[in-house]
């Protein structure tokens, strides 16, 4: 019932074409939708004797700052609320985004407990604080922009690998294979197989033998990939170019930044490739490629909402971009890491074996 | 020291370019690539009496057809080998891609004993010998152009949700939410909690009690994503329009069409929707922009390659494309199942009850 009136009652506003953030902002936009309605999520309210300004989110790359007139105001209108705005589309010099809206009428679609939630206006939380609330961190910048430039770069990624005739391969999640040795597999087993409580059980007519306790759903031990290697290789002998961009998973209780217990991966694989150049060409290009290609906006925004980014890290990204990737052959990798053995944590490297991760700074 | 061997006599050939089979079919092709390599494998051998033909697939749609003079032809070039061919490109009448290679030098690049190799040469199989041979059965036309389909149709939702400004979002795989009721879930284990032998386990500083097989990695019990619905609707109420293609699990046993233990499910939640017609316009618009955009040849050599088929397939596509998808409202789709209730496997359904599967075909 309360749900009716209040549809009842704003009616007219919603008949008043809404329309996304990003797109107030867009170049003249504001000369052809003078009055439009804004849908969000309030992030910050600042009080003042006459007026409030407050600062809507809808997921697009900047707010809209709101300016509402004292009789607009009530206590619902909080930090995290969501609101639907209706007003009229000004220029303003006082606003770093140059265009703010003067609110006609604005309607609390879902109202927010300020006492609950867990987010201060204007604080940029520690990261540790965000990631104890994984159903509201998204809507902090940090959060929410790291995700759309996530999104950004698996799609400039898809793009490259297409554009070059890869075929994106959905390499399998659970498997039998153990692709880089045992220790760090999670096993995948049916809930309701070896718990011979559960109701489900008379439903499933085709189970294993629920009281040993390591039956399987399948017929052999069924675990979840470290990667899609494999797969992607038997793939490469029919398709020449695959890769995939899969979830993977490591057991691995240590917590480093090596590798979290999921974590997607960006595997590719090519057939008849004579010349190492080429792998490294592809790995070199598709890199740049994709960081060339993210929209402006979106590294920007990213780069403002992490104020803990390190000072180096443009220049990081700026060289990822430009420069060309330094290419060491495995010989003279192995020479520097000997003339250098004393100050190595590990035994001098001898020609054949690996090359440690912990000592790749040496170079 | 046979790959030495290999690589030095190879020389000559290998300073000529390497060519994709689906280039050498473009328009003028064969007029700027007079000579070019070809590496793929094959797919046919056709012996006669002076020349040999023998057609090779490198994953483009097409097969490119070799005519082998009688000197080159040796009993290693065999079906499933794979081999890199140099030759003349030349127009032909007497093949159905009108290009051939006439071919002055071959290397087997990798023999298959035609004793062990499955597939025979021009038997199209059954899907379900193909279904036993996981690494091989990529090289048959039905598996490779239905992974091609596959990959363009996932492209095109892809770029359709851009287009429209949705964020994509990788939905956790593991998970300890139970998004549609128990019963269906795999459980994720650590391989090695519950498994004291295992070596590895000393490694493990931070690892659960070992000796209660039940332990688990996580601090709670962890399961397999069956949807990522909740996660998307956090996420949509901060970024607005979110969607995922993400893996997603149901330890169901019974073999039918409606669940895979593992498949991949489009997701999609938006934010802020007053008008359910949105909401299906968005399915109607995805559904067809996607089967649009496909490329031609794309889905004519996946209807090539699979003779089973059922013929009005063609007129369905054709229609999912163009013809306007129809809309019931709830209460008259209930009323049509009220007025066949005699046809029914299910007892007559009441307002406010779910329409099952099973009764959809009665519209």
């Amino acid at each position: 019932m309360f749900r009716l009136c209040k549809l009842c009652y704003s009616t007219a506003a919603q008949s008043i074409k809404s329309v996304k953030i990003k797109d107030v902002f867009k170049k003249g936009a504001i000369n052809e939708t003078k009055v439009g309605r804004v849908q969000g999520w309030v992030q910050s309210v600042r009080n003042h004797k006459r007026f409030c300004f407050i600062d809507i989110s809808d997921g697009s790359l900047q707010t809209l700052q709101v300016v509402l007139p004292g009789n607009l105001m009530n206590k619902e209108i909080q930090n995290g609320a969501s609101v639907s705005a209706v007003g009229k589309f000004v220029e303003t010099e006082f606003n770093v985004n140059k265009i703010e809206m003067v609110c006609e009428n604005i309607e609390v679609t879902g109202p927010c407990n300020p006492d609950e939630y867990p987010f201060l206006k204007h604080t940029p939380h520690e990261m540790q604080h965000l990631r104890s609330y994984p159903h509201l961190r998204m809507r902090r910048h940090s959060i929410m922009r790291g995700l759309r430039l996530r999104n950004q770069l698996e799609m400039r990624f898809h793009q490259y690998f297409q554009k070059h005739d890869f075929t994106h391969i959905h390499t399998p999640v659970i498997t039998s294979s153990d692709c880089e040795g045992a220790g760090e597999l999670f096993n995948v087993v049916a809930a309701t197989d070896g718990n011979p409580t559960t109701e489900n059980n008379e439903h499933s007519p085709n189970k294993m033998d629920s009281k040993d306790p390591n039956s399987n759903f399948f017929d052999k031990p069924a675990y979840l990939t470290v990667s899609g290697q494999m797969h992607l290789e038997a793939c490469a002998m029919a398709l020449g170019n695959v890769y995939t961009l899969n979830p993977a998973f490591r057991a691995e209780h240590g917590i480093s930044r090596k590798h979290l217990s999921e974590f997607r991966m960006l595997e590719v694989e090519v057939a008849f490739v004579e010349d190492i150049n080429y792998i490294m060409d592809l790995i070199e290009e598709s890199i740049k490629y994709s960081i060339e290609e993210i929209e402006l906006p979106v590294l920007q925004t990213f780069e403002d909402a992490f104020k803990d980014i390190p000072p180096n890290h443009s220049t990081a990204v700026e060289n990822a971009k430009s420069k060309q990737y330094d290419r060491i052959p495995y010989s003279e990798a192995l020479t520097i890491l000997q003339n250098n053995s004393k100050r190595l944590k590990t035994p001098s490297p001898i020609w054949g074996g690996m090359i440690l991760t912990l000592n790749k700074n040496h170079f």
